[in-house]
């Protein structure tokens, strides 16, 4: 029921209850749906006939792509299956138009352009909200004639491209424990930005949030500026500020170069450590050879706990929404729901896009038998399962063999290791598929090139890296870098 | 915690749960209550120390007045009015900034008043997210420069004054049912409005919806133009358009004619009925008698069947805000606290101004023991009680001598019956306020006046009315009034 | 739809929705509310069709009847009231058949009647649970047979008499806390029996807990007999067991006469209260004179604070399930509307039962209009107000006067304190019924005794005491009367 | 936490949410979990401290186990797990008893002796609740002594063996479409017993009902008889009013006759059905098969649409408790868990036990990715994937591959077809467990008879069949078996 013309995809879950007349004795599961996914939607409703469904359906619609974009339930009883009733009785409802756009208001548009123009360390977040709308030509013009730095937040990457100069992620840290005015284009100030607070933030830093959703204003900071409206439209007023009166911030200010340096140093940092050639591989190792090869236009799916936050730093997004991670909530099991859809769009409108898929090997347990799917759509889609073995850390393979012989694995096992050397991949050749099994650099250029080149059939490549491989061990003390300081801290902080 | 400069009254309701240590043993009142409260609230939470209460009132407060406003609940343990914390530990926190102002997107305004410009017949309506955005300036300016005609929902009455010449109320469903265009300031398109749908309204009108809520936008109706953003701010670009290209209404169109003569002929038949001398006084009557002694600057709470409708035709608001009824969701009970909350205002910023709640008798019995909190802060309201002896009509005072003679009450009197001849006015005197009993016109304007002028007292007028009056009853065959034609059921479609 | 035969009374509540064509539409009084009633019932649902109704009434009648009883929410929506349905299509359902009647495993009753053999010190607690399963014969049987003293909970008052000669009441705290063997007849151990836990028991207390609710055995001690079963089923097989070989507990015991020192000194304590001829009165004075005249056989109804705990501990009870009061969740606000429904029931079985309900003011202010539904049915209740001008304790009248006198009593009058001298019985004349303001033992005796004797007609006498008249106060320190020592704290104990 | 002595264990989810100073400002995870699981649960709750956490998951133990059984929840905040506490604030809890037993009125066991005496067409239904309450032994003894006929409900089986002579599940449909008296051992009359309502039964067929549950009782019938208790309890209360005036049904009667011949005639066709040699194989052949094999003690778990439905009529219980389905509820996806629990149990208690495991193509599919878990523990588990290509029924592979060539199978590929012969034994192979892809007889004699012979390691067989294969095609029209008369719809009856 999308609307062509919208650029919105409503989120419909359509779920089916017991026949009607069963209620309360004890149906083939009966249960009350409605009200089981109120917590979990924006809008829970059943329609209360055969009659009713096209309104309910609209409405659906329109609250899930309407204000802040939200999940809605619509239950259809069994027996909506087979009743029959006259044609003409049903209303039926045109899909309604595109989502309402909002603005700022004027003055506070102008506070905000006064405070960012005052900003000795300024610094653009980029969050989902921009993405969603839409927002990415204002934004990037937005960061190219203020000469602004900017960070995108995990799924608000592709918003500007990840390669843009301006680009300041792998200063993270640093950005946003020393800007004096964070500007939010639709990012919240959640867990995910450490809820704007000290010690990460300066305690006198001014943020200037812009965002959809009124009730997001304030959260956890007193902001110096609230701009409440479409995040398109109000960058757009902004950048209307800086063409009446061009203002550029100095591209030689200290806060560059002093952004600069420590982005320099974290990149020879996280290039030393993916250039190391002892096996097994390390994630640096993995996700540079990856990186080498990523098409530009690929969808980029990814969960997982390291594999999710250190290929977040490493695998770059060029487009807005096509980054499509685990999200704010965190949850492990999205991932290959996430890469089938986004394979579908891929499919119907762009023939030979590439949807890629970066798994930890524990996350890929959860949805794992989605292979199945892949193949049965024979879907665009390239699985990459980063596998050290276990959730954070798995027990190396000597180890796991000692485990087994001498004792339970039940109860000594620690309960984050899994089955050492899990050949995932050929739970896709199950299917059908293609499966890789890499061990080296080498195997693993080869997989991929290989992979890329046959379009095919779907794949999944499990490369097998260092059990113990971890951000801070790469970081700290394990390696014991001498080049690497203690801003090295930076990779930790890359959190989903 | 309502901050000065920001006109918003947020709604809190705290409330207290068990101690936290006698959780699941069976505590005194122990009940999830958070969890209780979650469907009724925009946002239902525990602090969960008491170092956190600063922080989730503060989110409390901003949530229930940012966005469309709602009610918030917060839950306080038993514990925590007892148990001590350091209090440098105690993080306090700013109230928040008032809430944040979002306009409509420019084209889409454009659109609007070309919209408007084209119309044939145009009608405003006036809801109470008008009043709730405080945009009454700029709503009667846009009336007045563009001469529109303009109707309130019940709690929208006063944005603009009920006596404006422009108000038209007294042809309310001719308005709806022949508008072309009708503009939407915040009132939604729900039971109050007919759902915007035949044969309440032309199948082709057009609906320009403005609303702060975007999901409200396309509800039941496919809308010609939608402008979300803060209401006083999208009338004020509204009035920019017609500022800009100049435009009014031609005050000799069809349209007026057509308005005028059903408003003359509606308030013909309502001052007939008015004028009636029978005794008892029929609803007409003594409305109009409290009418000519209502002061202007009056809050007005009501609440009851027929009295809140036939009571909003009749009684006029001068004001913005300054009525309040059973409004959306129609409870009866609410009157009472609704009128001591606003007294409590007037009494703090006004005084001498006056609460007059004119509650009918089955609504007073809801929450009539309010009397003795009324007393006990000496509170400037005058409760008036229109007293038929029923729900909707109740039985005449002889039939009930018969059922009670005769027969068993419980089963015999119909259950919309109440005592006959209450004595509301006792529970008023009991408690030290004045109280009267009034049977005639004369006595009626001679407790209006006695109790209007002196200001010392809360009081209470118990108005005997028919028990068979009712709106259809005395508007069409009862009265059988020559004068008025079907066009009188504009009276029946006075819905609150 | 009660069964004559099964002396069980169903408690389901009927409401009202939307109609169901108009849902998600913004109808009147659209609201989710089989789940809005969830959390509050035993079984909530709304039937999905006309013919579907009589199914879902009788799984209502018989859930709440069943088990251990409960509410049940049934909902009908608007558009129920006026559909069509062929009158054959309905399946009309007979009601169900009284409750299933379970014992306790028989091994279990002989270990709990060995438990009871051995104890030095036992007790037996009578609970709600024991009314409701009908089992006053055989506990009073075993109580008589076996010479145990006997406690009842608030509402388990009645199933044996209060003035029996093995009710401890009187020394209610002594009891609890030096028991050895308690059981537990249908009285669950939360806060209204301090959880079963010291220092309100002995540590090595052994619990015999006799329940129809599997759930509830165990819960915050350990107990050393649990029986699962109709409470009125096992009482019988205790009884049984004692049949079998006779036992009696030896009236001579230590322990009785512990327990009968204990209550003749409270019972002097509080007949010395009692007894002060200073004015305004105190509770005891006034529940004393309440106590002579109260019939045998009168439905007692009782709410409030000190009302409530002291008018439990005065007011004698010699009948089961006549006694209503604010319950485990105490809250107020019940007690007019258990009034109404037992007259109701007492009208119907046996003309010239009285209802006296023992309202505090605070608790009256609730619901104290229901005087016109007591007036319009003319039902057998005598309301008696206990007016302390406060919750838990009002200022005095000459307090008072300075408060509203020079200063603001929004801000400074206590939340706690009520209208001082508030004459509720004119709530009760406002309405036709008859009122008394009584200040006097005098005054008081001789209304009692007036309207005791004139059954045409509701009444409601307002009995003035002393506002700061309160347990504490008047058992220790305020009165300072010699003879009472510390075990006086027992008055204090006697929670609801 | 489980009693050793108590036979039973307790079911509780313990989950994490986020750290408690968090909660309302955007946490990690940040949901209300204890609510969101209310309605899943018997009981849902977070303890307020480190301290409380005993007492919690005590009252969790307890609920979960006594009265009917059911699943808690507890939640743990993410802070508890590192927040310390004084270890002796810490009020340790001792788990509960075992449950308590209750027994069935002793008149109401007399009545339904006598309703069993007098029957004409007897008939026993063993159900679920009979296997909680280890009722084996005195149900046994009651099939035996009295001779009745029995019809074991899914998770019944097994409470008397599968192969006993009075079990006529082989009849099922005309057992309980003719009985005129039936006794439900913890069975309840919901959708797998047809809600006890014609015409699946006799329209005065007397139902003596058996529960522990007394809300159960009366549940869409009238029941004759209930008796509420412990299962076992009440079994033996029957036992032995057959003890005292022995009884015993005529093996030589007319109804047992007819069972006897419809159960004959309906082995005779299913072994037809098994019997068929063409290939691909149908679903009797498989079971056929499988049951020749299948060791006395393993525990049998399936899911599936046909799968489960066939299987349990072709695959025997002799042991109670050793069959775990789909159960009431009929989700897929929750076998493979059920395996892992009941693997874990076996191989605790009884080395050498199997778990066989029988799987739908599209059940497994739900949670395949734990033949991960399974080898990682080296559980001895042997899954068989019925597989057909499809959910009911699938595409033959010749289709499929048209399907795929000219066509696009996003929009064409019917909805419930899965991809035709996934290798779902390579799903297993991939983890270090053997795998079988088996399409005839031979092979999956020969792989079941490996697989059970060598212990070392979990596997799956992976069995072709016809993807038309259905109950129905098989049973009627398709096969057209002469000596299948209408009665064999008795198959088609056997849901789960």
């Amino acid at each position: 029921m999308a609307n062509a013309n919208m650029n919105c995809w409503p989120l419909i879950v359509i779920g089916g209850s017991s026949e009607r007349n069963q209620e309360t004795m004890g149906a083939f599961q009966e249960f009350p749906q409605v009200e089981a996914c109120r917590l979990y939607s924006k809008f829970s409703a059943r329609p209360t006939s055969i009659e009713g469904i096209p309104s309910v359906i609209e409405k659906a619609v329109r609250i899930s792509i309407y204000g802040r974009p939200g999940a809605c339930y619509v239950d259809i009883p069994a027996d909506f299956v087979t009743v029959q009733v006259n044609v003409n009785s049903i209303k039926y409802k045109e899909c309604c138009m595109p989502p309402p756009v909002t603005m700022a208001e004027a003055s506070a548009v102008c506070l905000a352009a006064s405070v960012i123009r005052s900003a000795k360390q300024p610094l653009l977040v980029i969050g989902k909200g921009a993405a969603y709308a839409h927002a990415e030509e204002n934004i990037r013009k937005l960061v190219e004639q203020c000469k602004l730095p900017f960070l995108p937040t995990p799924m608000g990457k592709g918003v500007v491209p990840d390669n843009h100069a301006n680009c300041v992620s792998a200063a993270r840290s640093r950005a946003l424990q020393f800007a004096d005015v964070i500007v939010l284009f639709g990012a919240r100030l959640n867990w995910i930005l450490h809820f704007g607070l000290p010690p990460r933030y300066q305690p006198d830093v001014k943020f200037i949030q812009i965002d959809i959703c009124a009730e997001e204003l304030g959260n956890n900071v007193k902001p110096a500026v609230t701009l409440l409206g479409d995040i398109n439209a109000v960058a757009k007023q902004l950048l209307e500020q800086f063409d009446k009166i061009p203002w550029q911030y100095p591209p030689e200010s200290k806060w560059w170069k002093r952004l600069r340096e420590k982005m320099k140093s974290n990149e020879a940092a996280s290039k030393e450590l993916a250039s190391k050639i002892s096996l097994p591989m390390n994630y640096y190792t993995v996700f540079y050879h990856v990186q080498e090869q990523l098409p530009k236009d690929c969808f980029l799916v990814s969960e997982g706990a390291n594999t999710m936050d250190i290929g977040r730093t490493m695998l770059q997004n060029y487009l807005p929404r096509h980054r499509l991670d685990a999200g704010t909530f965190g949850t492990m099991g999205v991932g290959l729901g996430f890469a089938i859809a986004a394979a579908l769009v891929a499919k119907d409108r762009s023939p030979g896009q590439r949807v890629i898929c970066v798994e930890g090997d524990s996350a890929f347990g959860f949805s794992g038998m989605e292979m199945e799917t892949i193949c049965r759509y024979n879907l665009p889609i390239i699985v990459l399962v980063v596998n050290n073995n276990g959730v954070y850390q798995g027990f190396d393979a000597d180890t796991w063999k000692e485990i087994v012989k001498f004792q339970d694995p039940v109860t000594v096992a620690p309960p984050m290791c899994l089955l050492p050397n899990s050949h995932y991949e050929q739970v896709m050749t199950a299917f059908g598929g293609k499966g890789y099994f890499v061990q080296t650099p080498e195997e693993l250029q080869k997989s991929l090139k290989q992979t890329l080149e046959d379009t095919t059939k779907p794949s999944l490549i499990n490369i097998m890296i260092e059990p113990q491989s971890t951000r801070k061990a790469q970081g700290l003390a394990a390696t014991s870098l001498p080049l690497i300081s203690e801003e090295t801290l930076d990779l930790d902080f890359q959190q989903c």
